[in-house]
């Protein structure tokens, strides 16, 4: 790819410009808003003159509801061999594509699945996709050349690409960006309506859920207005488990034994099941799969014994990744148990014995 | 306060014990699970042998169903002067407190604000409640040498004392941490239930919204049981905001050009209190308002201008808080506003005008 169009200079389009610009991508820039386009242009993101022949590649970072016809336009224009965009919702602008008779064979929808908190131009980075995922959307009409383009594209901004259908992708980010964002806005509301005494003491824990509705709310209804079922299908599900919750909570405010017990059972299982949801998204973006392998070492009762033993481990520069101590209530002494990354395990031990302690 | 008795060592307790002991108090460590106290012990929160003579103050530091029942057990041992304890609900416990005829002038209820994922004594930090709130909750019994003991264990730990009612702190507590909790845990539910290409393309946003959902279940099941009614009652207002954030939804999926609008209109309205609400706890904690100057700089079309114009400010190592673009539709040149701390423009303005910019 030796060139590009890219359509609206917020953002993402601000970013894909300046990641394109990066790799020695010519890139063109062009907003309705001048000022942004000038902006981002300002920032090294390409330049505001139009091409002198038909581009390799544009893309169109438009909102959702405007993507079939700025494609319209574009692709009578003929401003590029191939045609994508990155926004939020798939099935609606490929829908508007056909019905406004696009050439579907070179165009293919795209979302890279980054953002911030910030939007316009000047909130843009070279490098917001790194690492991230790039959904592409291809469908049967869909030509080679034209996904061989989008997956450079991806390649390009440092993203990895992920191919689904326009309707899987939707139902996916309802799950997992959408209906969080208006859960998020709604706890946020529930403390825009309390008095300041009981909000002075949030935390980290209601901080970081509602962090996200702190975004732009016209951008945000454009992106839940063009995913509108999808994320209203999930927030029906979601009001069935919190009335089973409240159901749960008030029983356990009974003075009846066998209620409360039964609504702790309840509670408890939502939580639980919550768990193991939470788990399945905890583990780090890309990191590898460590093996593991355990240092033992016996511990007598001295008070600040485990304390002395995490700073004799730490002088052996070995990242302790975990630690279980296992004490029989009969007698004081304990065994610990450290957890080290594979091939760690013979360095801390030597370490350990030289310091003068026992071990296993 | 030279000496204290923690009951129970888990992570709040043996927290506890941790910073009393780096301040010379002497602290004995109980717990029903001898293991438990032995590892707190390990660590160097205190020792496991009972104090000698009586101790201080006493930290109950045992679920909120049990404090109570061990308060009564304690004060008839007589372990301590004063006695306070560490639940995360305080109307309950008060209540207990009162049915078992417990001594309630030598008795204070206190909770700190802080905790972290991981339970259990291995868990615990000498530094946990370091600049946290910690509430205490006297009545019309609380004697003031009580409340003082509680002040100054308070101020043992780093955190900030803050004076409230037991009623009005539970339904704080509902606002800013249980009914969160529930919330994560449902969307978090959602996530176990869905399939593994829909979860892969979860992100930061869902991961942080997500966070406490990966708490202990049974732990946070018995916190929210005893405060069930002002969870329940806070979930109930959010169920009809969640009504109506989902009739917005449908109404925004309608063919009715009048019903998408109203739809966009009641969705947006919800997304800005949500906004507005997170902005009431975005500020951080302690910090000190700043005072802002802002410095000018006129920039031409050239690509990567305002690059360079970062750069450059970057060399002169001041921190630059935000930026404003000023570009007129008219002329491609703009003006950059940059805004650092109070102080610093003028040292930015010097090394600008080295650079050879222009500035104003």
């Amino acid at each position: 790819m030796r060139s590009a169009v890219v359509v609206g200079t917020g953002l993402i389009g601000t970013s894909v410009a300046l990641a394109l610009s990066s790799q020695g991508v010519a890139v063109h820039l062009r907003d309705t808003d001048r000022a942004a386009s000038l902006t981002a242009a300002s920032l090294g993101a390409g330049t505001v003159e139009p091409p002198a022949e038909m581009a390799d590649l544009a893309v169109l970072a438009v909102p959702p509801a405007l993507v079939g016809s700025v494609l319209a336009d574009v692709q009578t224009e003929g401003v590029a061999r191939y045609y994508t965009d990155v926004a939020s919702v798939k099935a609606g602008p490929q829908q508007d594509a056909l019905a406004l008779a696009c050439d579907t064979v070179h165009y293919i929808g795209g979302h890279p699945l980054s953002g911030a908190e910030r939007s316009g131009p000047l909130a843009a980075r070279a490098d917001l996709f790194e690492q991230h995922s790039w959904v592409l959307t291809p469908t049967a009409d869909t030509d080679t050349d034209t996904l061989n383009a989008a997956l450079e594209l991806v390649s390009l901004c440092g993203a990895v690409p992920v191919l689904m259908g326009a309707a899987a992708h939707d139902r996916a980010v309802a799950l997992v960006s959408h209906a969080p964002h208006v859960v998020a806005s709604l706890v946020a509301m529930q403390l825009a309506r309390a008095e300041e005494r009981s909000v002075s003491l949030a935390g980290p824990g209601v901080r970081d859920l509602t962090r996200i509705a702190a975004a732009d709310p016209v951008l945000w209804a454009d992106i839940l207005g063009a995913n509108a079922n999808a994320v209203a299908d999930l927030l029906d599900e979601l009001a069935a488990d919190l009335d089973s919750a409240v159901t749960g909570l008030r029983a356990m405010a009974a003075t009846d034994e066998a209620k409360r017990c039964s609504g702790a059972r309840v509670v408890e299982r939502l939580l639980r099941q919550g768990t193991s949801g939470r788990a399945r998204i905890s583990a780090k973006r890309g990191a590898q799969p460590v093996r593991y392998e355990t240092v033992a070492v016996p511990i007598s009762d001295r008070p600040g014994e485990l304390a002395r033993l995490f700073a004799d481990a730490a002088r052996a520069e070995v990242n302790v990744e975990d630690v279980r101590l296992e004490h029989s209530a009969a007698q004081p002494a304990g065994l610990a148990q450290l957890t080290v990354a594979q091939g760690s395990a013979a360095v801390l031990e030597e370490s350990l014995r030289a310091r003068g302690w026992s071990v296993r």
